[in-house]
């Protein structure tokens, strides 16, 4: 059986409690130790937790049996700890983004007296991670390779974030800077490498699995997956029911690298690409839906459908070639892909 | 012989080269790649490295030799790596503190087309100590303890910028917020620690000599010590000629939670707290004007003067009881005290 949210959050309070104990052994100001506590439970928690549910249920499937409740808090204290980076980034990000809302509440940023002390607050959620590692996992033979997982995720995000930024700043647009190769960048370490290879890199080593060949095994199969999972993004922000999706698409707004622009500056004709330099980027309704209808013309969607098709018969490939002798298991993929295959939201 | 700045500062270009080739094998779009090296530049070189030389000289006075070239390399290599925790703190709190310029040059987030994607660059300088660390001492015995090290100093410096973030934010006057107690942990966990504590105990597993015991007594002279250095600081920025001290003071207009506003506190009779009530952390020279005259009439030159002297005192004779049977060395010590005793600058 999957970890519920609900399950998985039981194991939070728990984990702000040690972070708070270390303050208090450091004898923090009360102040600053009720800030940090706000901090954690606005930033990390509300989510879907996508990401730290996968370490519990590929650490099960690893197992290949129910988990202790030992193993339950100490499998999820690894998925917090993914939840805490995506919190340490999200805040950070929502600041470089100017962002307004978040999980449906104001960014932290934005929220009473906190301002730029959100980036100290993001620090200290990042810091956290190395303080509930230590705490749990210093006695585990695996403990360096660990943290050497969260520095070299952490980089690869940012590099990410930085290539992003420097490609698709919000107030210059310049579709010369676009291009298929730079967009695969970016998605594949701004959001692959975090979202889908940690979580399982986290699981196979937590299970006892984690053979350099595993590791290989699970990183070729779910960088491209999540890819594709980051071009459905890009997708649905354009084609999707809003309603459905549960946010309105403002990627063409905001001057987005995304899939679709780059498969349109691809198929263009010199005149489309005028329509494009005219209208991308713009903080304007008007121009937006201009875009739309060239992403129509360009037969965007049906492009997405087989590119859709395309990659995920490749990925079912991959896994169906997965070799299992050390005991990674095609399931795991299996499950990763059924959730997001088609996804409508 | 100490280690001249310009001997230090050759050793790093060895460290940008390695890091871009990092960036390099993940296949960074060239943009990024000159960005990151123009900020790696930008952030962690101009600054006169006091704690990263101290690395390399305490690991001198140690071992009780000369360095071979291999060991001054990897000494200094310690030495960027606090130099570059140093550039992570900087950039950002340059942001959190809306500061205008650092090292006589513009702060990194106001440089041409930078802005919040400072953050970002933060991220990564912090990010470099980690693959520096891998690269240089994976192989290393007290490779774990050099990263539990930097995690630590790190969330220790995080701590000490969210309290004083919260004791004396900008834009808000409150001096009943202020407390000597507040006062020593701000100034231990914000500077101290990573200022005065990192370099030796660096130097400490560097030279082979880091015993739990030698440690701890390092920590129990040096956090003292950090403690003198920024309440040295903070009088001088109220009482050294600043032709000398080569800045003007701000810490009166800036509402900073100084040694000096506390001590006044503690002093002032209540028509002399209403004068700070009204003038303090006001941005107008003729209120700034008001309280250096109140911190002449409490005769707050004096009792600095007298705490210098009692702190002196005990920290010789900490000095004078260390047990050197472990392999520290008062020396090191020493030559910490003898470069700040009595500093005007």
């Amino acid at each position: 059986m999957p970890t519920t949210l609900k399950d998985f959050e039981t194991v939070f309070p728990t984990l702000v409690k040690d972070l708070k104990e270390h303050c208090e052994h450091y004898k923090l100001p009360d102040q600053a130790l009720t800030w940090f506590e706000k901090s954690l439970y606005h930033n990390a928690l509300g989510g879907k937790c996508n990401r730290g549910l996968s370490v519990v249920d590929t650490a099960q499937l690893l197992l290949q049996r129910d988990l202790s409740k030992d193993e339950f808090f100490r499998s999820a204290t690894l998925g917090w700890m993914i939840e805490l980076l995506q919190a340490f980034f999200l805040v950070s990000d929502d600041i470089m983004d100017s962002s307004k809302t978040r999980r449906g509440n104001p960014c932290w940023y934005l929220m009473p007296n906190v301002g730029m002390v959100a980036i100290n607050d993001a620090f200290m959620l990042e810091s956290s991670i190395y303080l509930l590692l230590k705490k749990y996992f210093r006695q585990e033979k695996y403990y360096v390779d660990l943290m050497e997982l969260f520095h070299e995720v952490s980089f690869q995000t940012e590099l990410g974030q930085a290539c992003d930024l420097l490609t698709a700043p919000e107030d210059h647009v310049d579709l010369d800077n676009f291009s298929l190769e730079k967009y695969t960048f970016i998605v594949i370490y701004k959001t692959a490498y975090y979202s889908f290879y940690l979580p399982v890199a986290l699981a196979l080593h937590f299970s006892g699995f984690a053979s350099e060949k595993n590791l290989k095994q699970a990183e070729d199969i779910l960088i491209p997956m999540g890819e594709y999972f980051q071009v459905q993004d890009d997708y649905l922000d354009n084609f999707a029911d809003p309603s459905t999706l549960g946010k309105i698409g403002t990627d063409i707004q905001d001057n987005k690298c995304s899939w679709l622009v780059n498969q349109a500056l691809k198929r263009c004709d010199s005149s489309q690409r005028k329509v494009l330099e005219e209208n991308y980027g713009r903080k304007d309704s008007t121009c937006e839906a201009r875009v739309k209808k060239l992403f129509d013309e360009l037969e965007l969607e049906k492009v997405y459908k087989e590119y859709e098709e395309m990659r995920v018969k490749d990925l079912r490939e991959k896994i169906a070639a997965l070799d299992e002798s050390e005991g990674l298991k095609k399931e795991v993929f299996e499950e990763f892909l059924r959730k997001i295959y088609k996804r409508t939201k």
